[in-house]
Order: structure tokens, then sequence, then C-alpha cells
């Protein structure tokens, strides 16, 4: 049987990932595809533009016959973490293959690149370890160590400084260092870069960041028609009458509250808060008035965007050090949280259920788990902020069921609305 | 010199509090009249209708000479913690006479009153413990401990569930236990209750309660020209166009967003969370849709409106059990916070200055005290919550300098807008 899976935002679904499910489709012809989706809260430390109950309806729309949630802990972690958690949900799935877009669209220079850093570990720990002394953020001080071992390399490398690339080879690093039969196959990016702000309105595939720019700056959602999907296109047309869409600046008030209630002390037990920085957030956030401005303010060269962000996340959610310690030992997912399926994915469950090593969690009443408590906590959050701090927009995330889908009748069940 | 000292909440200032200076004027004829004034938060667990610099202008017109903040851990405390704070105050800056309203209008029952506690205080506080433990709350309990000494009394005693008179008590008290020289007079308050909740729309004299609940309900200040003096109709009015009146229900969603985002572990630690009551908060915080259902939910006989909304508001302000501490043993304040001053008022202080036991705190910059840091916070969580969570509200409140009041001129600088 062949199992592909996806590791995947979708914020929001957009053709470049209907390009990427048609393509593996043609090429590799799989019995099942599984989808290991980040929930309400990101890699680069952003609230979804819309939650993870609508972007579950949309993976399966465009095709995925199983949906799993990515624990918040992995979810907004640097890329090896939220790797290494991805890479775990996938291959206890009993994922054969594993698919990812990157910029360089051949798997040979991932493993080159693999074996060059496995087979100097010391060297480029040392290089990595120096670059940061020396003030480089995280993702430059890697780019720094492994300049300096690719001068002596034979065989094709890969582009680390692409994010693409980049993600495609944490993937692949968690793969071997979890000891997985999981095959990487990775699919050439096309048209876009993965980071780009703004699009080309003719192009049929624009960035999920450029279309969320758009969306987020009030641009009208006509305007996207030829780069989302028909049931995208409902689906956020209906999202933006009621609500409109989330991002950090919807939040900002409820983190400038928790900054300004919050002592040095009780913010250096955050989650990836190191080296002091709380009391540069508190220096600027009495004058800061919106998000964009804060982190503006506040960053330096040793801080990347992200890792504000990330960090900003984390307070905003309260997730301290002790929270983060067990899922960062263990390495890997202690539960699969199941948010959506059709008949397919379903039957697919029913037959491995029995063999899974860790709880499938379908109602969360059921269960109890630190890690799931975070995620509990960060939906509940996300649910009440992004309804506009409005009291009454809390939603019990805690009792409803995962979404079904009945592709044949089109029809939901299940899931938040 | 006779210096007058009152306690006040001001909350908003009308014609009962200047009745009450001017009786205090015609009878006592002081030299100067000084006020000790809560600042944002007040004692019934409320955010003031306007921000405490507001109700220093308002102070400053009424003709007092000096008021000085009583800081937050008082002026959010319990009445007998409250009153020990503010009789602080006033003792510490040399007030003769200590004047307050009060149902009964006569001090010498209160003087009985006190003897009866003090000479039986085993009796009564044995009757106390055995109220709480039959789940009475704090008030009932006292109530039922002084009813059961009451009986074998002579001389005329005070009704303590009259809720002024019960104040008056509490500073008669703390007068008594710092073995203060100051002599306690009372008014007798006139025409309306402190509680009541409506007004007669003729009278000249309304509670402040009734008049806050009149405008928060969205009532015209027009309608409560006749009692409010008009340099407060004037404040009010003001106020109403830019920001309107703040009260609990505009803080919800922030009390919301903290208890949603907080563990039950580490509420336990907030000020006067007792017995576990942070389990029954988190249980009706994620369907509350507002403060008053939420309270509602809450309340048990055991615990007063006054005392959960208390707590709500050190949860707020996220007050721990440890920033309690340290004024709880001290029982009195470590500092006096100039909110305002005319002219009077400042040659008094500059003659006292030399003679303070405690730090005369004009400019807070200046000054670093652990107490003094919960007022700092307190007031930036009001400043940013009451201009409706727009970022931009933040105002630097440690930045500016005290009201000064020109008489003559009625002319203000100072303060913050």
């Amino acid at each position: 049987m062949l199992i592909a899976g996806v590791i995947t935002e979708y914020n929001p679904f957009h053709n470049g990932h209907l390009y990427q499910l048609d393509t593996l489709r043609q090429t590799l012809r799989p019995d099942l595809i599984v989808s290991v989706m980040s929930g309400d809260f990101l890699q680069r430390g952003e609230p979804a533009v819309v939650s993870k109950w609508d972007r579950t309806r949309m993976a399966l729309q465009a095709g995925i016959d199983l949906i799993i949630e990515l624990p918040y802990i992995f979810s907004v972690g640097k890329a090896d973490i939220f790797a290494r958690g991805a890479v775990s949900v996938l291959d206890q799935l009993g994922v054969s293959h594993l698919i990812f877009g990157s910029e360089i669209g051949r798997t040979e220079p991932f493993f080159h690149t693999l074996s060059l850093i496995e087979n100097n570990k010391e060297r480029y720990n040392q290089a990595l370890k120096e670059a940061l002394r020396e003030g480089m953020s995280y993702p430059n001080a890697h780019a720094a160590a492994y300049r300096l071992l690719s001068s002596s390399a034979d065989g094709e490398l890969v582009d680390l400084t692409q994010p693409n690339n980049s993600l495609g080879f944490h993937y692949i690093q968690a793969i071997h260092n979890r000891k997985s039969a999981m095959i990487p196959v990775t699919i050439l990016r096309k048209e876009t870069g993965h980071g780009d702000r703004t699009f080309d309105s003719e192009a049929s595939i624009a960035s999920a960041r450029s279309i969320r720019s758009y969306l987020l700056g009030g641009g009208s959602l006509t305007n996207l028609q030829n780069k989302i999907p028909s049931f995208v296109y409902s689906s956020l047309n209906r999202k933006n009458e009621f609500h409109g869409f989330t991002d950090w600046e919807t939040f900002f008030p409820f983190l400038k509250y928790r900054l300004l209630s919050s002592t040095a002390q009780q913010l250096s037990q955050i989650y990836e808060m190191e080296e002091g920085i709380e009391h540069r957030l508190l220096s600027y956030i009495a004058k800061a008035d919106n998000f964009y401005n804060f982190i503006s303010s506040v960053k330096t060269k040793r801080y990347t965007w992200a890792r504000l962000q990330r960090l900003s996340v984390h307070v905003l959610t309260n997730t301290s050090k002790s929270d983060a310690r067990l899922p960062a030992a263990a390495g890997e997912a202690p539960y699969l949280r199941l948010l959506g399926m059709n008949k397919k994915g379903q039957n697919y469950l029913a037959a491995i259920r029995k063999d899974l090593q860790v709880p499938l969690v379908a109602k969360i009443r059921k269960h109890r788990n630190p890690i799931l408590d975070l995620d509990i906590r960060a939906a509940a959050l996300y649910d009440f902020l992004s309804g506009g701090g409005h009291p009454a927009a809390t939603r019990s995330e805690t009792s409803h069921a995962p979404v079904r889908y009945d592709e044949e009748k089109g029809l939901f069940t299940g899931g938040i609305d």
C-alpha cells in the first residue's frame, strides 16, 4: 500500500497546493493521502487567517483523505522541532512516502547534504557555535556553518538558504534520525517563491504569503479567484462576511495586555524566552501601537522576525519552558489528533488503529495529556480572540468531533464552524 | 493647626461629597483639607468610571488642598485592609481630624462598639471562625459575631450592617491600632443610602453607585446636572465624548483572555485566591459572555459579589500573594504618592516634608518600591484597557507630574489627560 504524506499549513489552501497534490497523484498513484497540518498557530509564529477547522475542510475538498493536527508545541517551533514533530506523526500513521515541495526538485542533493553534515557534525557544531557567539541569528549561523563544510564537499548539495529546501532538509534529517523507512519525494515548486509578498494578478499560482498579505490588506477576494480553488473561495468568502480574517494585529491588544501585566521574572519562564529578551519586550511594549511596529522596534540582528513572532505566540498562549520540556525531550507527538477524514481515511484508520503506538484522539474530552492541553488552550484562545474579542465567540473545542466529509454528496459533519 | 482628612473614591464626585466638604468646613474650619483617594481600582473591586487623574481634578475643584493616592494593595482590599492603609496615609501626613460620613452620624457609638469588640476579642474571633466554617461570607460572619456580643453590651452601639457605619468603624479601629492621635469626626449622610442603585430624578443628592449605574446604562449626563457640581459635569461630558466611561464590561474580554490562558496552578498564586475558587473561575469562564453573568455564575453564599470582583481585579492586574505579603505585614503605606495639590497644599507639603517618615513620591521615575510597582502596573493597565483596548491609548504614568491647581485662575497643570 502506498500511503502518501504531506506536511501542511494551508494558510490558506491555494492553487500551488492543488498542483502539488495533482503531481503527487499522477506520479505516485497513492492509495491514500494523509496530511499532518498545523493548528491555529503556525511555524513562522503567526495565527492562521482562518481556523484549523476551516482549513481541514479545504484539505478534505482538495482530496486529502485524513488530516491530523500537528501539536502546538511542534507547529510553533523552530524548523528542526517542527520537522521532527511532523515526521513523527506521519511515521506513526504508517505513511510510506513523504512528499514535499522544494526549490531544487530532486532528492539526491538532500542526501549528499545530509551525509556531509552527519559526517562532519563536530566541525559543523563548532562553526555554528562560533557564528552564534558572533551575534548571528540561528538561520544565518546555520548557513555560515554549512558554507564552511560545503567548500570541501563532493556531489551536488542543496542551497539551504531557500526556504523550502531548508524545511525539506529538516524533514529528511528527521526521517534519518528516527530511522524511519519513509521515502522522501520532492516536487519542484512552481512559479512562485515561498516568501513572495506580492503576486502577479494574471498568474494562477501565488504564494500563501502573498495571498494573506493581499487579503489582510483589505484586498478583494474576487481578485484571487484565479489563484484559489472555488471551494476555498466560498469558504473564505463566508468567513469574510462573519469575522474577517485573523492576523497578529487582531490579537495585539491581548499580547500588549499580557506584557503590561507581567513581570520580567514571569516572562523569563516563557518558552523560547532567552538571553534576557523579556527586558526588550517590556521596554518597547508601552509605546507600541501595533504588532508590526512592536516587532520592528524589538528586532535585532540576532533575532529573526519569525523567532520574535513565535516568542510572541508563546507569550500570548502562556506556553512555559516547563510546558515545552516534555515534547522537546520526547521529540515526537504523543498522540494523533484527528481533525478530519473522508470515508477512505476512516477505513484506513479503522484498519491501523490497533497497531498505533500512541492514542488516536477523536474526541478530546476522553483524553488528558499535557501536550494536548497546550493545543486545547491555543485553540480556545484563537477561537475567542479571532471572534474579535467578543466574549460570546468562545466555542468549546473539546466537545466537538472531527470533520467527516462525504465526497459524493459534498457534505461535512463535525468540527466547529 | 487643624488638618482635616477625608478618605475618598469620588467615583464620581457628586453633590453628596460637596455637602460633606461644606459641612466639614463649617463645623471644623480646618486650615487644610487632605484626601487619600483610591487610584483606578476601587474597594468593591471595580475600575473607576474615570481615571484617578480626572477624579483628582474634581477633588481639587471641590476645594481639597492635597490629594494622595491610596496604594492599589489597600484600595482593592477588604474593609479592614483598606481602612488601615488609608488611615496610615492620613496619619503620616499629619492629619489632626479624620472626617467620614456614616448612617449614625455620631462618634460615641463607634467608641462603644470598639471597646466592646476589643474587650471581647477572643469571643468575637471564636464566633467569627465558627460562622466562617458554616460557610458564611466574611461580612455576614462579622455581623453574626457582632450580634452575639451586642446582646451583652451597655451603651449605644453602631449598626455595622450599614455600609458607611462599617467603614467608619474600621477607620476608628485603625486609628486605635496605630495609637494615632487623629480625632475621628463623623457627618450624618444625607438623603441617600450608599448602595442605592436608582435615584430620585428631583433630588439633588444621589449615591455614586446610582449615578454610575445610570451613566453606564447609557443614561444622559444632562439628567444628572442637578446631582453633580458643574465642574464634574464638564469633566464627565468631555470624557464621554472621547472614551465613554469605564466599567467591568469594558475590561471583561481581557479578564476572559487572562483566565483562558492561565493554569489553575498559576491562578492559585493570585492574591485573595482561596479555597480552590480558581477551579470555579476556570469552569465558568469559557461560556461567560459578560462580566455580570460570569460573576453571577461563580457566586456562592460564601463569596460576596465585592470579594469576587476584587479577586477579578487581582487576576486582571496579575497581583500575586507574594506581591501582597509585604504591605499586609507592614500594614501601612510605605510612601505617599502625590496626585494633586493647590498652592496651599503645596506650602503645607513643603513645611512638613522634612519630617515625613516615608518618601513623598511626586515623580515616580525617581522611586522604586514593590508596592509602588503594583500601582504603576494597575494604572498602566487601566489606561490601556479603558482606552478601549486600542494600543495607542497607553500613556506613560511614570513620567508625569502631579496635578497642580491654580484656584484663582482655575488652571490645571500636570497629570495625564
